[in-house]
């Protein structure tokens, strides 16, 4: 059977698009292995189509031989999403040689892209059209926006645009049935019938295979300040947000919070960086302000919310970045706090989301509830307030072996933080999605009845249960 | 059967919450005509829940009678949905009485409503908060959020703030089932599985009841200010608008174009009303800046945008507001426009959306085309250009009679502008919906993947197919 399954992926992209562990010196880890080391799997064959012919080719291949397929972008993801299982039955679909910009439409503020397209190409595409193109993240060197939109991908301008969702106006899709369903209108209004596109938009590959987009486009801002703050609690950096909100309306492109315990291991790992103002905080705050005017104009205003929140106590002080490079040395080390957080050690990993008005005693409660229960344990807290998403992550206590830690611990503060996370009526999973990572937890988080209606949904457009199976929901 | 169904009913609710045609002086017409007076159902009842539980107890009740259910409720939608069919077997189900805020939020900038709230009311409680709920559209005085989230409405402030979808957090449910979705988040950023909510946000309550919701809300504005300019061509109002995005950014909370023939209306129709600028040029448009600083800075923008766009030859002449008054006056002319067509004669209407780059080689080609066909047709073109959305309206020759001219002609007419619609990639439903008034168009218009994936979706919902029959899908 696997043979034939084979012979068709080869006769459909050619015999040097697909990949196998029965070829010479063959080597497909950059596609078994997840981003983040979690798991390793092993496929029957790693296909590379090269058009969304035969995208929808290799997908009724595959329906036909009742083979499970897996949608791969950058393999950038944080929840083991886009790696085959361990079965060696699962054929794993690249789309990275689609990776053409189609088009870009100025006077309509939309560009047509393939789904392999590299997100920092995108962003470089359209800021030399005269455009920004807003979705921005961590992986933004690597990872496809086939990918960002099949995750509904965040990072950290969401505050100002949304999510990779609310960035897609238009979808091209392949069906778990081999069908292509042309939906790339680049229109701000459709009330043609049910919402699909964001159906498939953070479906992860179970529902069907995104092949290309029509993504909006913003003028490009005349300038973007960038401000670092110290503020003396969370509820102070809580207050500062929806003074910034009041001060810069949509100015406001990033409000990112910053606990000292996660400073503190940029300072010592990352000695080339000079963290301000982190030592006499509990808590720091980086905000971007966007100017479609001037950065004289941003810098005013700037100047007149830092005054506001200093004279209300929100804030004990403040630098406003000089020079892009300075702006870019700030986010730096806002950026370097995963990478200290990995040179201090292991560490578990949370990707939440809380009602901002409920952030600050959600973390009282639960930094109390994890020091009784694991006494001496870090949290390493940061992440972007403005959307109310924290990076919660738990550290081993000093001296213990983080590698055992992990191990013994990992699942009991997992159930902690999601059983607080459920009190303050939050979300185990902000922006990485699920995966296969946490699609246990699930069924004890998510309601009954919105699981119902995603296992109707997968059950009618998937009935054969091929599309990445396993993924988000169990398997049935 | 049914007088189980209505026994049943009146357990529910209470019987002063049942309406029926054998009540003595039953007059149901509220809840039986449609809003355009385009169809008259009969009911078998109007069921008036007042609660969730009572609107779930309601649902299970129909489904164990196999009775189907239309959602209602202000009832002013454009493409009959929300009234029952001639059959008499048809359930209204009447969320007004569901119409308490339930909560407001400021620092996590939400509310959280229930489905029956009219609009208006509900912008007033925001502001009363201090806040913006940007939702704003000609019925804001009657109708509720349940059918502008059922419908995903629009309206005048898109080009910011996005349709009634994007402005939605979380919704609370009731399935065809009977069964509650308690999705009322009111997270920015919830990657735990499929976007359930855009699933029903738009599907016209063929899936299910909307009982509540959480609304962003956003800061008020320091300042809100419009302009009125005439524009010598269409082109040159698509080239305002990008200029416009440039200049103002997030700032530019309206764009509205209007056609000469459409404000001659308005200046014959609605004397006490004097409107600007209109004679000497074929389109006006009018545009809001929303400024978060001062009106003077508001002012200072506007200014120079006119300024730019007048030494580019893309405005022959503008006024900007001087008084919050005359700012209302300004868009009450743009408003008048459906009335003083009205005051004209019957017309046939269209709501459709081409991406904005497109629109002045669409409007050239089918006015030119409508002439052709039918001699001396007269266009009254106007609508939401910085969507892309047009209310390209169809009004009989001088002196023909305007209802013979609609029974001859409004079919054909629908065939060449939708035909034109769908060269020019756009969509023969902007903002209204499809109802039952366009289901039967959908076929021809939309993909046929698209078509055959929400058939799946509507058969995994609502297998029984008693949730609003007919309206966005045909029968089965």
């Amino acid at each position: 059977m696997s043979a034939a399954l084979l012979q068709a992926l080869r006769e459909t992209v050619g015999a040097a698009q697909v990949f196998t562990h029965d070829d010479p010196g063959a080597d497909l880890s950059a596609w078994e292995q997840d981003w983040r080391k979690r798991a390793r799997g092993r496929a029957l064959a790693v296909v590379r189509p090269g058009s969304t012919a035969e995208v929808a080719a290799v997908v009724r291949a595959c329906a036909a031989a009742g083979a499970s397929i897996v949608p791969q972008g950058g393999n950038t993801g944080l929840v083991v999403g886009s790696v085959p299982d361990e079965s060696g039955t699962q054929v794993v679909l690249s789309l990275t040689r689609l990776n053409a910009v189609r088009a870009i439409d100025p006077a309509n503020l939309t560009m047509t892209v393939e789904a392999g397209c590299v997100l920092q190409n995108l962003q470089e595409a359209a800021e030399k059209a005269g455009f920004l193109l807003p979705l921005s993240l961590a992986a933004e060197g690597s990872c496809t926006i086939g990918g960002n939109l099949a995750t509904n991908a965040g990072g950290t301008q969401v505050v100002r645009y949304g999510n990779a969702r609310e960035l897609c106006l238009g979808l091209e899709v392949v069906t778990a049935q081999g069908e292509v369903w042309h939906g790339l209108t680049g229109l701000r209004k459709d009330n043609t019938g049910y919402d699909l596109r964001d159906l498939f938009i953070g479906s992860e590959g179970t529902l069907g295979v995104i092949t290309a987009a029509t993504l909006k486009l913003y003028p490009l801002p005349a300038a973007r300040l960038t401000a670092w703050a110290a503020v003396p609690t969370l509820d102070a950096a809580v207050s500062l947000l929806g003074l910034a909100h009041q001060n810069l309306g949509a100015g406001l492109t990033g409000f990112e919070v910053m606990g000292q315990f996660a400073l503190s291991l940029v300072d010592r790992h990352c000695p080339t960086l000079r963290v301000p103002l982190w030592t006499d905080s509990p808590y720091c705050v980086l905000l971007e302000n966007s100017d479609n005017e001037s950065e004289a104009h941003a810098r005013g205003q700037f100047e007149r919310l830092l005054e506001t929140a200093f004279e209300q106590g929100l804030v004990s002080d403040a630098v406003v970045a000089e020079s892009l490079a300075q702006a870019h040395g700030l986010w730096h080390i806002r950026e370097s706090i995963p990478l200290a957080q990995a040179e201090e050690g292991l560490n578990i990993k949370h990707d939440i989301s809380i009602p901002v008005s409920r952030i600050p005693a959600f973390c009282a409660e639960t930094d109390a509830l994890l020091q009784r229960e694991i006494p001496g344990v870090r949290l390493v807290n940061f992440g972007h307030l403005g959307d109310g998403n924290l990076h919660y992550n738990v550290q081993a206590p000093v001296g213990e072996d983080a590698k055992k830690f992990l191990k013994e611990e990992e699942s009991r503060i997992n159930g902690l933080v999601f059983d607080a996370v459920a009190r303050y009526d939050g979300s185990i999973s902000a922006e990485h999605g699920v995966g296969s990572l946490k699609a246990d937890h699930l069924p004890h988080y998510k309601d009954p009845v919105a699981l119902g209606l995603m296992r109707a949904i997968k059950q009618a457009l998937d009935p054969q249960q091929i599309m990445n199976p396993g993924r988000v929901l169990v398997r049935p």
